[in-house]
């Protein structure tokens, strides 16, 4: 029981992860700093957790990455969008 | 075999993720666009998974997680280094 609690807790803070970050740039549109590397290893990363996960047949695993993936993504997105917006912008 | 083969490339690509990001950090000594709330979340996150891993003994968890929290770590120390720095700075 303690564990499946740890692997839930975990979950949470490792998917939450990505949520201030995603606020953070959905506020500011500033993405410079930020490396997309990092955001294409981990959504390959917690896309292959998912599949471990799976078959693992370990719910916990499963449920946080695969958000993760989501979320991950959402950020990559806006990596995209906010880093060509900037280019082209005439400033 | 295959389910360990994939938790260990999930593992690396999570573990991974954190690199780029450190390197870019390392030679822009920019932070602003980064979220403290995000690496933080990521420490105690993959903290957690070390500790699930560890109760599991399940190696692949417990190598990449570790690894994960230490490069995680790294990345909360430079956005807090880089961070003041630019307060302090004349210009």
């Amino acid at each position: 029981m303690l564990v499946e609690v740890i692997g839930f807790l975990a979950g949470i803070f490792t998917t939450l992860a990505a949520l201030p970050q995603i606020i953070r740039t959905f506020k500011e549109k500033k993405v410079e700093n930020i490396s997309s590397y990092m955001f294409i290893a981990l959504c390959i990363g917690v896309g292959l957790w998912t599949v471990y996960g799976i078959m693992k047949a370990d719910w916990p695993i499963i449920l946080t990455n695969g958000t993760s993936f989501i979320l991950n993504g959402i950020m990559l997105f806006f990596k995209k969008k906010y880093s060509v917006k900037r280019k082209n912008s005439p400033s």
